[in-house]
């Protein structure tokens, strides 16, 4: 049978697989970084006020723009919002990697990546993380067509210092150097401080995590004027609109209740220590974290299993059939009771073998 | 000066300029094509129960999709979902144009479609509209790398029947055919009933207009099983959580009052109707119109001066400053006393002259 030319001309991708989403109720959902408290009762009273969703929302979100270019102390101007950071990393990409050069990022990271360059088939190349998972700067100081990763980086954990991220931008002013910092407020140093020196850095930040709002997808980018222009411009060629008017209203609402967000925050940081330690107790093994997850194996029992297993007793953790990571578990940080049932699992888990 | 290398990698865009959203309160908006009424009441009873925020929106956005389907009277694998219709396009860009030879579409069109070919530098040649803004069918009779355009068109408001479309789609079983039909609601006939028969054949719908939810950005895409696969993989790729939980939820909820949805566009069309009686009154004219809003151009007076006055009076319309099209107005139609609030500017400026 021949082909018919349209469906030759379709774009072929192996499309990015989201963790699972289970529709059942009563699981402990400890796979996708959710945060475990609901957002700012400020959000939650907001919602109940919104009106207008006949008109079109400000395809500026000037209100929330504003909002998040105070709370950083840098010009609006300097301030890019999205649907989800994902949104503002696939907007990033289109925008900025457009050389001949492969651009770099770690083998072991956020696995969205290779598959934006696959779609906007932009050249990478992938640098190896070293045998305890961290990355290697000097492997980033070769000519290449822009760079990222994430600080603290995924599933790792592990964050690196101001310093170490410096180093990297600086012998790269010729590439775009984009950090994801979708967990860095669980622990980490944020490179925002250096936009204002580095033209060619972007921070990428999300409301997803340390704002829990992940179902309201608000995502953001902060760097220079001229980075953020540029990135303007292709998403207007794309979706003028993207924001919806909830998003934009309930983003400015989240960013005025600093109390509650680091209340939060708090809760989530004494919970992973805690919870750490009792893992240790259990054998496991696992790089310090800077985020709201812990990255861990175990030197006897396998992920594999634990994680099927686990998921039988409805309790969700996440686990990457991937080189180098396949005997790993990423568990997201619960509320202190969600952790006890996981602890509670694993020890029935460990005595049952 | 030296240009560092970043900043040639950069993707050059002439952005697209969206309608004017004027700050102020107190204005008459016929400028965008927003509905003048509110969305359904079940749609803001809805809103007023939404929690969960923290967690992930379902990424395949199930609920919506499936009451899209019934609604249609399709599978659900034939509905795709996206943050309004630009969003919807976009990917429809992205996943079907990539073939050599170049996309048709009419020079005058929705602004948006050489936009989206110029971001994914997409070979496209315009079709230019007769003398009466018609499209003429047999100009999307030759090899082409795919067709789009919208029915009713916009900003001519002018909708072509179901017969017209049947042909072009006949006359181009090699490339995939897509139908904006933002505008179908308001009079137009939709081609949706044909997907069964044309496997390339796609149909692109707004919550933006019809059902008065420009607010949320909710769009959608209804076609065969293997274009709609084919825009999931890309969507995939792209950004997996594109629609946030508020518009999944709202979206259900206006899909289910359809007495409500017929009763709002029965009266935007009488509206319509009864304005363009007034209007021909004064001297304008205009093509039939399938949609909600007219398309005027007066034999005496000036589109653009007009334009220009009416703002000063916070009658807000849109002009387009475009061969063939500078001399005409699209105007929204909005409630009763909006449009009387129109005539007497027309009316005042008439004399005043």
């Amino acid at each position: 049978m021949q082909v018919k030319e349209w469906k030759k001309n379709i774009r072929t991708v192996v499309p990015y697989i989201p963790g699972e989403q289970p529709k059942e109720e009563n699981v402990i959902k400890l796979n996708t970084n959710e945060n475990p408290y609901p957002p700012s009762k400020k959000v939650m009273d907001k919602l109940k006020e919104i009106e207008n969703l006949r008109l079109y929302p400000d395809p500026s979100a000037k209100l929330l723009v504003d909002e998040i270019a105070k709370h950083f102390h840098v010009n609006s101007n300097q301030v890019f919002v999205g649907v989800g950071s994902d949104d503002v990393l696939a907007m990033a990409f289109l925008t900025f990697f457009n050389g001949k050069n492969p651009i770099f990022f770690p083998d072991i990271t956020y696995s969205f990546y290779d598959v934006w360059a696959e779609l906007f088939r932009i050249p990478y190349e992938k640098q190896a993380l070293d045998s305890e998972f961290r990355i290697k700067k000097e492997d980033y100081y070769k000519e290449n067509g822009g760079i990222i990763f994430p600080n603290p980086n995924a599933p790792t954990g592990i964050g690196e210092s101001l310093v170490f991220i410096e180093d990297i931008v600086k012998h790269n002013q010729d590439s775009v150097v984009i950090i994801d910092e979708a967990y860095v407020d669980f622990g980490g140093e944020s490179a925002i401080s250096l936009v204002e020196q580095y033209e060619n850095l972007l921070v990428v930040q999300t409301f997803s995590k340390s704002r829990s709002m992940a179902g309201m997808r608000i995502g953001y980018a902060i760097g220079s004027e001229t980075l953020i222009q540029a990135m303007q411009n292709v998403k207007y060629s794309f979706n003028s609109y993207t924001m919806n008017q909830p998003s934009i209203s309930l983003g400015v609402e989240s960013l005025k209740d600093q109390t509650y967000f680091e209340e939060t925050v708090k809760k989530i940081i004494n919970t992973r220590e805690w919870f750490g330690e009792e893992l240790k107790k259990l054998g496991f093994e696992f790089p310090n974290s800077k985020t709201n997850f812990l990255f861990v194996t175990h030197p006897i029992y396998s992920a594999k299993d634990m994680y099927e297993k686990a998921r039988k007793e409805r309790i969700y953790v996440r686990y990457f059939e991937k080189p180098r990571i396949d005997n790993y578990l990423r568990i997201t940080i619960g509320t202190e009771e969600e952790m006890k049932a996981l602890l509670t699992f694993f020890k029935k888990y460990m005595e049952i073998r």
